[in-house]
This record gives structure tokens, sequence and C-alpha cells, in this order.
């Protein structure tokens, strides 16, 4: 390529030379004796910093080089004499590639508030905030992918248009070819789904887990990470309608195996990004203390984001029962103080109120539940055979192998279970919660052909983003958030 | 974990200790002094052979080992005596996780063809063929990631339900919400999409170019590896209605730095395949043999599997324009001989017979084809100053600096160009072609501020999962197919 990207540039810095920076323009100062252009082109948060003498440039070039404007500069690279930088370009020469009118251009030097932002989806990738959100995204992703190779995973692209409902849970999109205003219709006046695309009615994936399934049980350790769709009609800071899964799924993994997998993945992904995003993860860092003063006292977090992301990697997860959780909120101060807002006993689906109690004030280190109620989970998860026993020696059942990942600020950011491998047991359990196993023959095909123990469990992407960025909306983790009455870009 | 996968025991070889493995047998063989088993966990393509002596087991246990079946197998791991093999375990002990009724199990030790396969996809990776497909795959994805992130690109995850047709090209799936019998119209009778999920008719995408050069002119150099989608009523062996597409966009490339690019990247992520998957690839290239045994001579292809793939990542592709294409075309002994079925002129769009004549015949090396007539081409492309002129010092055009990668057996396999980065140029195509520059507001504000030359290209990822597998449908490359009709699993 013809040019350095600034993040190499910066790095190797070839004092002396003569280099070509390209990139846009974020804020120019003029002093007596020079001008001073702010140079970024997305490669690192940082600029380089780009200077022409007084007078050396004509007045009408200067003119248009305003914020957001597009400049390739040619120009001996040179020790900065100001504070702020180390280097620093003389400039030589000068092309507008694109000009910004200040009039229009809608990011100016100055603070723009997230929700606006959020309106110019297509241009916030400009600013710094956004920019290193969008390069610590990637680092996550890569390191996923970098993880699972490492450990003789194999990525498996489970389908996104589906014939079935994967947990009988949640509500889907339609995909569908079929003439939208008079649909074709059967006799009974219901719509003729042998004449859409697929010849039956199609979703937008909820989840790859059990086609994932069928990947672990002939090729050992496979994962996913695509697209999934909930067609729920939340407009809160922690939902969208299009988000990014990974799924792992492993034969001959059991529960504890699980918790495993799950821990050394979370930390090893985190610590990935500590040590490839150090810079834009002290721009976030900073930008969180900044925020954080702007609260009361009482609400401020504790613990810095680096200091957050440190804290998760260097201690083990803690790891209990759903019934030991049980037995600790019923006993916890905000149960007895009537602070919790929904109540807690045995049988209850914990809310995130639950959760982060657990998390932030008993634990205070990121928790690992297992073995929940049968009732609350979903139909796929392994039937324990013994019963759960509360602290006053009460017994409690029937429950299943499930584990649930909590972390603080987030509530549950990974969700899995070892799976029920008994062909009898999962299909007199699909019959409890109403799904017919006719519908799902090939799923219980792998019980029926050379069934296994296996596990696996479910990481919402942008959870564990919003987490490493410390962002508060999870539209702000994702290019282009898909929402109710959002579809814009 | 308590077992080693097969793939690391046959490297690590750990001769004379006690192992267990785990997996599904392949076949079980029994002679006069012993019983042996071939054990295949999915993490690699050759077995374990296990070894029992005879009456070591009971006759109701071995009864059980069939075809398919599951089992964890604990034994000394020795050198083999039998030919074929260089270990293999003697068992101490067997425990059968699940069996496969012989009577049932449609995967028995026989040929099946593929065709049969595609009916039991949730069982094929469980066949030496369709393992070493995913496990390729597999390979040549996360080559795809790390050559990105080696080269300072950021993954940019682009929307898949979205708003607008991405290049006014191809029949989309319609995502909705609404009631399926009766939707909600407005008062001239049309269907009231203000009312669904999104406020607005929403689309699958068929592809994330123009978000991802919203992320280009801000991060510099993005890719996307996603999901993409064409609902066209189409059942050949080329065409899928749900595949994975790369697309890289790069801030400050031209035509020529595009070219470098995609050869570069082809390259690389074929070396990586031959060095990683060599096991796998000797298996397919054996298969292809077979199969290509079965053709006449002259149908027979010249290079082998393997030989292809070294053939391609050791010669430079041929690079010449359009206009140059059709001189040689026109002069070819097909066209004179009036054998080619679509006829040649400046201005048509090639045939696959016209590309597989050119890199399979004339040069016999990949070719990009450049600068192609802008009636056949997309809306964003760039357009070229200079006209084309032919052999003789004919003028044509005009032009626009688009490149198709072409590649044996395959016909275009990449599909790219310089990006038209002038407003006015851009906005006088979008009204020629019947495009609303209103409707991609967004997409014009890039030109609008800041804008700078730049380029991308999109790969679908199945193509070259074909390509490298030698296999001949693409529906054999991909987990659970998506096609006219078929959307089980």
């Amino acid at each position: 390529m013809s040019y350095l990207p600034i993040q190499q540039l910066l790095k190797t810095a070839p004092i002396g030379t003569t280099v070509t920076v390209k990139g846009w323009v974020r804020t120019k100062r003029e002093s007596k004796n020079a001008v001073f252009i702010a140079l970024n082109d997305g490669s690192t948060i940082n600029n380089i910093q780009v200077v022409s003498e007084a007078g050396q440039l004509p007045e009408e070039t200067l003119k248009l080089i305003t914020t957001g404007s597009c400049l390739a500069i040619t120009g001996q690279l040179v020790e900065s004499q100001g504070a702020g930088q180390a280097v620093e370009v003389k400039i030589s020469s000068v092309t507008i590639y694109g000009t910004a009118d200040p009039e229009k251009y809608p990011l100016q030097p100055k603070r723009h508030s997230l929700e606006f932002l959020r309106e110019i989806a297509h241009l916030r990738p400009r600013t710094n905030t956004f920019s290193a959100i969008l390069r610590i995204r990637h680092a996550l992703a890569f390191a996923v992918h970098q993880y699972f190779n490492d450990n003789g995973f194999y990525y498996l692209n489970t389908p996104i248009i589906t014939a079935s409902d994967a947990e009988g849970a949640g509500e889907m999109f339609r995909v569908t070819t079929l003439n939208a205003t008079k649909p074709p219709l059967t006799e009974d006046g219901k719509v003729d789904y042998s004449q859409d695309f697929f010849g039956r009615e199609t979703n937008l994936t909820v989840s790859g887990q059990l086609e994932g399934e069928l990947g672990a049980m002939a090729l050992g350790k496979i994962y996913t990470f695509g697209p999934t769709f909930r067609a729920e009609n939340s407009n809160t800071t922690r939902h969208l309608a299009e988000f990014w899964m990974i799924e792992p799924e492993m034969a001959f993994f059991e529960l504890e195996d699980n918790m495993n997998l799950a821990e050394d993945f979370l930390k090893t992904i985190i610590r990935y990004a500590l040590q490839h995003c150090a810079d834009d993860l002290a721009f976030l860092d900073n930008r969180l203390k900044e925020e954080e003063k702007t609260k009361k006292k009482e609400e401020q977090s504790e613990l810095g984001l680096l200091e957050k992301l440190q804290f998760v990697i260097s201690n083990d997860f803690v790891r209990l029962t759903y019934t030991e959780a049980i037995d600790i909120l019923i006993n916890s101060k905000p149960a007895k103080k009537g602070q919790f807002q929904y109540e807690v006993g045995w049988g209850v689906d914990l809310q995130s109120e639950h959760e982060r109690y657990l998390v932030e004030k008993h634990f205070k280190k990121p928790v690992i539940l297992t073995n929940y109620p049968r009732e609350i989970k979903a139909f796929y998860m392994k039937q324990d055979t013994e019963s759960a026993v509360g602290a006053r020696g009460e017994v409690f059942g029937p429950t299943v192998r499930a584990m649930d990942v909590l972390f603080p600020g987030i509530g549950e950011i990974i969700g899995g279970s070892q799976r029920e491998d008994d062909l009898d047991k999962l299909t007199a359990r699909m019959h409890e919660v109403g799904i017919e196993p006719e519908a799902l023959w090939w799923y219980l095909d792998t019980r029926r052909f050379g069934s296994a123990p296996h596990a696996g469990f479910g990481l919402g992407f942008e959870r564990l983003v919003l987490f490493v960025t410390g962002m508060g909306n999870i539209r702000d983790v994702i290019p282009f958030p898909r929402a109710p009455k959002t579809a814009e870009f």
C-alpha cells in the first residue's frame, strides 16, 4: 500500500524519513507560527499531529481543512516539540480527498450525547468512543475464534432461516416471499405455506444450539458465532432484536467440564482484550471515570473499567447451586428488609436484582450457579437424578444440570447446561412442555444413534462487549442496532 | 478434560501409557484371536484402532458395539502390529454411551450417495467426506479472520435485517411479525408496514457492502463475514438461498490495491488450508481421483485437487481488462467454431463458459478481469475517465473500475471494485438506474463528508469451500443448506 496506517507509523516511528499519512481531520489549531492538524485514520485511537508553518499552505487550501475532511499528507516524520505526542509530520504536500462543510457536518469537535450519535450511527464510528468500541469488538471476536481454534473446536455455521423454534421460547420473525397483501390460503383459511419459498413456514433462528448439538455429536467440539433474533417488543438497554451469539457444544463434556470451559473462555477473551486494546480501553476507562463523577457518590462504581476487567481474570469464579443461592438470598439483608422487588424462594426464576446481589454484594466475584429447578429451564437440559437439599435439610426438586455465569453489572452473561442424552427422558419432557417430538425427529436421532454425554452454553456477544467496554446501552456496542421501530442504515 | 481427542492422541502417542478415548464406532472386525474396533471422535479423519482379545468382552457387550454406537474405552496405547496404523489401544474397559441399532441407523459402512446424505444432513457430518469438509470449512473461516486481523482490518458486523436493498438487485426475503393471514392495510389497500415490528418494510440483507463502506470511511480497513440471502428460485449446484459472504472494504485503496489484496488474500487462505488440513485434503484428493475415474477420459480434470490448490498459490494471477478479454474471446477457437452458447462482443455480460475458457483453456491460471462496461455493473462502482480501446483501435465505454477474480471450475469467485467517491457522479448514476438517493441518504453522507478513494470486494464463502474441497455441489459444503423447498433441520 502506498501509505502507512497511523497505528503502524506510531509503532515504528521512522524518524527523519518522508512518510505519507491519510485520514480524517479531527481538529485544526492555528497559532502565530504554525498550523496543527490532528489526523486520524481509524487504525488507532491516537491521532498523528501534522504541522505546517504559518503561510506554507495557501489560504484556500487551509479553509477546506476542517473537522471531518479527508486528507493525504506527505512530509517528514520528526520528533515533536510540543507535549502530547512523541512524533509529528512536517507537511511538504497536502491532497484534499474530501471536504466536510462545517455548517453541515454533524460531528463537530465537541461532546455529543450517545442518543444523538445513535441517530447518526453511520457516522459515529468516526468518534473516539465508537471507534474504540468497534476495535475492541473486533478484538473480542477474533479472540473468540482463536480460543476455539486453539482448543480443537470447529466453527459450525448453523442455519439462520429455520423451520423449527429451538427452545419453544421467544417470539420469532417470519421469513417469507409470499404476497404480503393477499397471501395464498388453504381451504380452512390459513396461510398456505406450501406455496412459500421453502414450502413451509420459516422464521429467523433464536439459537443455533440444536443444530450445534448435531455437529458436536459428529465432530466432537464445535462452536457457532452468528446472528440470532428475538421479535420481543422490549425497548431496554439490554435487548436487541438482532444480536450475535456464541454457542459451543461439546461431546463428552459434563456439567463441570462445561463450567471449566466457560470460566477459562471468558478469562482468556478478556485477557486478550487487555493485551491488545490497551489504548482503547484506557480511553474508555477514562470516559467511564468522567461519567461516574456526574453520579451521586453512593451510585458510583467501586471499580474502574480496567480494575474490573483485571479483577475478573485474576479471581476464581464462585460456584454454587441454585439451592445454595436461594438460601443466601433468603437470609440476605435486602430480603429481610423487603428491598427486593421480587420475592425469593425455591423455584422462582432469579431476577436481575438477585443475581446482582450475589455477584456485587455477597461474593464480589463472578458466580456460576448450577442445578436449577427443572420447571424454569429448557426441555433439553439433563435431569438430575438426586434431589437438591436446602440448608435446613429441606428436599427440593426436580433439578437440571444447568449453569448460568453471572457477571457484575451485567447479570447473566452465559447460560448453559449438560444436555439430556437419554432418548426416553428427553421425549417425555418434550411431551410435558408441549413440543412435538416428531417436529424435532432429527434432533432426537442424536439420542437414538450413538448418544453420549454432552454439554454446551450460549453467550450473547453484545453482553460481553458491553462488559468489556463499560458502556451502558447495548445499542452502543453493535454498529447498526435493530430494535422495535429501529432499522435505519 | 478426562479424555484425549484422537487427533492429539495420534500426534503425541504416549506409547505404554493408559489412555481413555471416546468416540463413535466406524467399523468392527472380528478375527479368530481378537476384535478390532475403528473409533472416530470427529477431531480428525483418522480413526484409532482399539483391540480386545477374543473372549475378553462379554458377548452381550460386543453385540452392542456396532457402527455408529458411542463408546468410552480405557486401555494401554501400544505400537500396532497390523498395517495401516502406528498405534492402537489395548482395551482394558469399555463404557457404551449409546447404541445404534444396525436395522435403523442409516449410516452403515458402505458408500452412500451424496443425494442420500443430503436428506440426512443431521447425520452426514459423521461420515469421512463431510467431517473432512466441515473441518476444512472451519480452517478456511479461521484463516479468513486471521488474515484480516494480521493485516489491520476490523471485523464489522453489518445488519442482517435491513430496510434497504443494497444493490437494487436480487429478490429478497421479507422479515415481518405482522399477522400472516390478515395484515393491517393502509387506506389504499397496501400493507401498513408502519405497524410492523420495525415500523417499515424490512428484508434479509443481500450484502453488507454499503454499511461496510460506512465502516471503512471511519476505521480505515474493515471486513464483514456473515450470512447473506437471495430469494432466487434457482435449484442449481451453485446457488444457495442462505450463504456466508466475506466483504472487505478499504479506505484509500484504489483498483490495483484491491487486486493485490484479493490475490494475496486467496493465496494465503488456500496456503493455510494446505498446511493445516493435510489429512482431510489428502482424503478428498483421493475421493476426487476415484470420482474422476468414472468419467470419460476427455472429461477428466487435468489436475488433481492438491495439484490444483498448489497451482493457484504458486502462480501470479493474470490481470487484463474486460476489453482485452473480449478480444481474446472473439478470436478464440470456440467462438470461431460457434461452440459458445452465448455470443461474445463488447458490452455483453460474460457467461460462465467464457470465464472458464479464459481461465481453463487460454491462460490456464486464475484471472482478474477489470474495467467492465458500466451498464452491466452496479451503480456504486467508480467510473473510468478514459475510454477503453480495443485491439484494432476501436473506442469503447463507458467503463467502471470493477474487478472479477475467475477461478478454474468455479468461474467468478470474487467480485469487487473501486467505489465511486464523487457525490455528484454517484447521485447521477443512482438517478439513471432508478435508485432514490434519499433512500440511501446515509450512504451518500460518506461522499458528502470527508470522501476518499476506497475499494472493496465480495467473496461467497461457499464458493471458496467448494474450490478447496473439490466438491461439485454447493449444498455439500454448508452444514444445513437452504434452497427452494429446502429448510429441514
